[in-house]
């Protein structure tokens, strides 16, 4: 009888429909309210009413939280490289990945990346982390220009500066009362680079 | 008596001529032979006649023989940038602090700068703590644009393109069999950055 019992609740945590979602949005708002290390996996499941138990069914620990989309980013980054008209220059390829990196912060998104942002730069650790990630997306940028035939020097100048736009059309797109969309920041930061690296 | 020899040998220790240099040189060979994690403080003293105390007078920790000169390369970017001609572009300024930095590696020092990327390349820490020591520079370089009046943005697209330019050009100094000296790779790499973002 309790064999089936614990059955059941197991079978509700596993469908419980959205909570994923839930788990991660109530994550973030403790994380920025009493700090990262401060919250534990508990606190965040029982704020939405689920356990411990299950927080675990959906994230690895409480850092997947905040980079667990970093494998998402890596492999669209991939895919458009690798789609890419033939045609492209290298920087032009490399705008295609950022492109279409652009689609996975829509306006929507907004809210959530500036709280994640708030939880980032309160705590080194994921300060570093965020930096390393950024630094993996730039090799695999790097690697898929290689494939396509360019020149390694080439390929890491052309990637370590796209992620550098990237990450500067991110840090505006989270700022203050800033309106535009990722992709207009980023297009904007893109011709900015083209101005200063040519001064 | 026995307090007078312990002095004595602490002052031998202390004015050891040479071995900060020597202890450096011992721990990137033994590092590079046996792997990072196995190598001890007391391994790198004893293999060229001094004591572990005597290692941790010159050395913080391990780690520090690898990434002990941060500070300075930081320090040699700053002032570069803090004396730059008035009249020059924002990226010229930061070219001005990567040429500093370039004689920080002569081609005396490519020997022991190979040795190194040897022992940070078979240590996933080490690569981590290599990226973010290259993460900090950027940002040292983008804040001594600020001070200069350059707008946040061109200074961090500047910066984070100089420490790519000089990323790639470290790679190549210490590639097998390249003879020329760091400040003329550097250069051409810089040219290269133009072509690519032109394109």
């Amino acid at each position: 009888m309790a064999v089936a019992v614990i059955t059941t609740m197991e079978r509700m945590a596993r469908w419980e429909p959205g909570a994923r979602e839930r788990l991660g949005a109530a994550a973030l708002e403790l994380y920025a309210a009493r700090g990262f290390e401060q919250t534990t996996a508990t606190d965040i499941a029982q704020s939405v009413g689920l356990t411990e138990r299950t927080f675990f069914r959906y994230f690895a620990d409480k850092r997947e939280v905040l980079f667990g989309g970093q494998e998402v980013l890596q492999k669209i980054v991939v895919e458009a490289i690798a789609s890419a008209p033939s045609e492209s220059s290298t920087i032009e390829t490399a705008m295609f990945a950022l492109e279409a990196l652009a689609e996975f912060f829509p306006d929507e998104q907004r809210a959530q990346s500036r709280l994640r942002q708030t939880v980032i730069v309160a705590n080194p650790g994921l300060q570093e982390r965020e930096l390393l990630k950024l630094a993996a997306l730039a090799q695999r940028i790097a690697g898929a220009l290689v494939e396509r035939g360019v020149v390694e020097t080439h390929a890491t100048l052309a990637a370590e500066t796209g992620v550098a736009v990237f990450g500067v059309a991110f840090r505006q797109w989270i700022s203050d009362e800033e309106a535009r969309s990722f992709d207009e920041i980023q297009r904007d930061v893109f011709a900015t680079l083209r101005l200063v690296t040519q001064a």
